[in-house]
């Protein structure tokens, strides 16, 4: 097999990013770590992970705090950051991007891409989409909560050898992962349930998705933006399956009761991805003449919440 | 003149009614008042109200926390309460309401005449918006900070003596007063400002009119949200004049920095009148086939916020 030990640098080692990265890690790849904050903690220790899969430690192959320090020709660049218009990721990655290096974007949100496509416009892209909670409990701590299936492919579609190799290296480490060939639809496809609950979860002052679902006009608002996002989906090519809203609400519905991880961001005063999951949509719908006046109405808010939050 | 000291009920001595009930007695109406959670701080040392106006001591005639303890025929019952689903008004005041009573209805919202209309169908019921920044700082004490113009006028439309009469007496105290025989239309007036700043104060975490105004996505939130009020008082027969929107927004620009009575009551945990300010409006808009999308997404997420801040 060609991606057996691939070399692999992981950008970001938040809660995403150290799990996978370190499944990798486990799997057999030779994986380093860019980190941020947490840099000290991570070099002296490496990465403590709490999981329902199996406790882990994940040491990098080589951790470092600036990408000059990385040597290496990496396979993979996993880009595991949030989408913050702070966060310019095609500058941040582009002194490891070698002409072979596979970008690997492991984020959340809807078009996304775009930077990192543009600027890299000769290499692979491929696009991650994590279902899992999971979260960082200090430097260099991480804990696995629930969930923690994922979802490759190349971007913006068809097969990527690259993708299959990531993807039997995380089943091999247990983690349950699939191939879709048109990775755009799945992103949509996450964002039907994104889009309402994590802004709603904070501008309502605090709701876990029990709450959203009890208050008959908040449901329905849910429900409106839901029907919105399938129409853009399906506007830009993606139709989603049929009752994908209703699998959502009723999927929801039975849920214990969850805190969105937008509303823990907002209550650490850390920034929210406003515009991976609200703005971009606003804008492909503006783009094409395309009404999305409920999205609007959440960014709206939230670009302000997120703003106020921040300073 | 026929109602120079006429018999005043006042329902309710928050800010709003203790500064109007005050200037009206302080013109020689013989006002007596329903209290509630300051009955005994009122019954002892009546209220005190510090006024940009002047400063103001309100004892009523008659201070009262049972309607049946009130054995007068009023003139006018001035109901000041908040409009909330919880506040049965017509069962508060019936006791007291007489064959040639008036129902002065100094409260907020669109649509709120309709439970005190069907239950004295042969009363006179006059309307009235009260544009000032008033607060009750503690027990019996009220503070008048800004502004403090009154419109009245007879409800649904039309002329009436006796909204004139309370015009004349509020003149004679020094309060700024108009009669308006469109009530309706200043209701939806004054919900052209109430409708999109109330509301995003709350949601965006506790913002003030220049934060609003300042983030873009929250400006056009705010401008559309208008627009749909707008839209429904032409709906419904009261278009507003040309240029209102544009001259909210220049004014509101211009004002100092200001929080909303709506975030106040957040802040504090009181109710908010979610359903005078924002539910009555969906409602007639669904009645008639109007979408009014911004105001509902403000409402279903307004909801929600009011029911956790209120547990």
């Amino acid at each position: 097999m060609k991606f057996e030990k691939p070399e692999i640098l992981l950008i970001g080692t938040g809660a995403v990013g150290s799990f996978y990265g370190g499944k990798l890690s486990q799997a057999g790849a030779r994986v380093s770590a860019l980190c941020r904050s947490d840099f000290d903690a991570v070099k002296k220790n490496g990465i403590e992970i709490k999981s329902i899969f199996g406790n882990l430690k994940f040491t990098p192959e080589i951790t470092i705090n600036r990408i000059s320090q990385y040597d290496r020709v990496p396979d993979y660049i996993i880009v595991a950051t949030k989408v913050l218009p702070e966060i310019d990721i095609p500058n941040l990655i582009k002194d490891a991007v070698h002409p072979e290096t596979s970008i690997v974007l492991l984020q959340n949100g809807i078009d996304i891409e775009r930077p990192v496509s543009a600027a890299f416009p000769s290499n692979e892209i491929i696009d991650g989409l994590a279902f899992i909670c999971v979260s960082r409990t200090s430097a260099g701590k991480i804990e696995h909560q629930d969930y923690g299936r994922i979802v490759l492919g190349r971007y913006p579609s068809g097969k990527s050898e690259k993708a299959e190799a990531l993807r039997d290296l995380l089943t091999r480490a247990g983690v349950p992962c699939e191939i879709d060939d048109d990775i755009i639809a799945a992103r949509w496809k996450k964002l039907v349930w994104n889009a309402p609950f994590n802004p709603i979860s904070v501008l309502a002052g605090g709701a876990n998705t029990r709450g959203m679902m009890e208050s008959k006009a908040t449901y329905t608002l849910i429900k409106k933006v839901m029907e919105e996002v399938a129409l853009l989906a399906e506007k830009t090519g993606h139709k989603l399956p049929d009752g994908v809203i209703e699998k959502n609400l009723s999927d929801t519905a039975v849920m214990k009761p969850y805190k969105t991880s937008m509303l823990l961001d907002y209550e650490n005063k850390r920034p929210m991805e406003v515009e991976a999951i609200l703005g971009n949509a606003v804008r492909i719908a503006q783009s094409m003449g395309i009404e999305v006046p409920h999205i609007e109405s959440l960014y709206g808010i939230l670009t302000l919440s997120d703003r106020q939050n921040r300073s």
